[in-house]
């Protein structure tokens, strides 16, 4: 791909704003330097850090606005205050107008939901977004949806999530056929709800060539990585993403404490410490960090609002590789491919509006 | 309490059988020394493993049958076959005849709800029983329910639910008031399924003398102890202790693999051995061993299938507490004192018929 990736940076977003986005673009750029950044937000906190990292600079634009969503405003509220003026509205309309491929922000996820979505529109075939990530597994990687952004779902949104998860697997993981598996409490055929085993049945019958779905999949298969995609509607995505989070860092913090305990532990600690860095490493969850809006007519991908610059570049990295490998055009080519078994029948009921 | 605590047990269930079961039992009657069993299954192969153990045989009653429920059994087909005639039938039996106090078996779970259900019924102003197990938590433990009984169901169904999660949370933590969450996607008021709104609604407006509402947790809320009691529908509950046991084995292994990788970090392993046992004593699955059975006019206990004489002796401890502390006449006590609110509108989905 000889064009430049063009991404527009919500510069107000998340916890700190520019002191750690600014940064973190700095960061992603030296992985990749056919990068463009435009960067939306206050000239006057944007310019300072942009001063520190030259070659940054070189490559971006600044669109100022001195408006910025707050991480506690509502949905409804981000759009009547925020349309057409905040740096998070800004970010997304550079992606609508074209100027940019992709946009990233570490600002609050309803109000990115439900601008994105406002502006840019869903896909011709899809009736509801989802958030997609990636999911650290004891066999590489996995991509999990929906994680939060659509609430419940009939048979048929599951098939455009499966669809959706697929083309961004065989994007992240370059497989050409990767496994598809619907999250569900048992794998016998008679558990779960009506739509899964609906949409399973689905998935089976239509034998997309795109993706090899592989049945049902219970909560602990998502860590052994029993498919390269898991599907599930954004309710029990949610809960399954943050009761793993949530328990990771509980034993993380188990363990520092027992370290802590006795000088023989600390100095056990001190022996095994390059085990216990690739243990971190394996686990960070800053590179598991940028969640990616499906189902637009554009790529958003939201960061964590508390992230660190190099966790911020990992959401970059992932807004870099989605436009490089073309994710958009892969997920319309299967959307019109298979349009008919995908047309449009709105049941799912929206988490951020 | 001068009454013995009768405990029948279903000596076929498991993966293995008699073999853990026995040993099992001779290990938690060296804890609750006023225990006795009714030991139901093949005599055949409960006689030998109690020969091995002489307390437990003075404190034990064989009831022979020659009929075993298998893993692999449906629930239907488990009800059509083993009714009347299975060990695990059998033990249900006990229960409903006043014979035992509580039945445990390691049977599967599909077919054990399927027999509780039919043979014991649910309590009045109760729908659908509920699967509560105990989560450990960085505070302490935490009950959570339901695991997996009931697919989906409305606010009062909730409520039923935060009632009987108080109930065992007040016998196990001996906490007269203890907190109770709702499972949801955000802490925002805006978010999450109509019915947790309304069941939070409900649960604030009751203002139950029994327990203590805290409002929303969300999943990684679970594993920071916010709450006593966390209470969500059988989907996601039971999505939610997958997701977090395979991330806790996920974690777990990585470790062990780390530490294997160097001499240094192999002497470190050694020096650090304590610190190292402590977390996998924090984290032991056999200790959070035990689904109970709640919303049943008797006390069932479930134990893993695949698990050691040790970890079944844990799922016994939970069913002797449940008696012990009268855990059945709580949760009666607060639905007739409530019985107005939690009047019986049935809507919730079954998950194992």
């Amino acid at each position: 791909m000889p064009q430049k990736v063009r991404i527009a940076l919500d510069a107000m977003g998340g916890d700190v704003g520019a002191p750690v986005v600014i940064p973190g673009a700095a960061i992603s750029l030296a992985r990749h330097r056919d990068t463009e950044f435009l960067l939306v937000g206050d000239r006057a906190k944007i310019e300072p850090e942009l001063d520190k990292h030259p070659k940054l600079k070189a490559a971006s634009k600044i669109i100022h606005t001195d408006v910025a969503v707050s991480m506690e405003d509502k949905p409804s509220q981000a759009l009547r205050r925020g349309r057409k003026t905040s740096s998070m509205w800004l970010a997304i309309d550079a992606v609508k107008k074209g100027e940019a491929d992709v946009a990233v922000s570490a600002g609050n996820t309803g109000a990115l939901m439900a601008m994105s979505r406002f502006h840019l529109r869903t896909l011709k075939g899809i009736d509801r977004p989802a958030i997609a990530a990636v999911w650290p597994t004891t066999r590489g990687d996995s991509v999990v949806l929906d994680l939060g952004a659509t609430i419940g779902g009939d048979a048929h949104h599951l098939v455009s999530l499966a669809v959706m998860g697929a083309a961004m697997a065989s994007v992240l993981f370059n497989k050409p056929r990767p496994t598809v598996g619907l999250l569900n409490i048992g794998t016998e055929e008679i558990k779960g709800h009506e739509e899964i085993r609906e949409a399973g049945e689905k998935l089976r019958a239509m034998n997309l060539p795109q993706l090899d779905y592989v049945g049902f999949v219970e909560g602990d298969g998502i860590g052994k990585g029993l498919a390269d995609v898991i599907v599930t509607e954004g309710f029990s995505g949610n809960i399954a993403l943050k009761a793993a989070e949530g328990t990771a860092r509980q034993m993380a913090g188990l363990l520092r404490n027992e370290m802590q305990r006795s000088w023989l532990s600390k100095l056990g600690y001190l022996f095994a410490r390059g085990a216990f860095q690739a243990l971190r490493d394996k686990m960070d969850p800053n590179k598991s960090n940028g969640g990616v809006f499906l189902g637009l007519n554009g790529v958003v991908v939201k960061s964590h609002g508390g992230i660190s610059a190099e966790g911020f570049a990992y959401a970059i990295d992932v807004g870099y590789e989605m436009v490089h490998y073309d994710l958009l055009n892969k997920i319309n080519q299967m959307l019109n491919r298979d349009g008919g078994a995908l047309s449009s029948v709105p049941t799912a009921q929206e988490a951020v509006s």
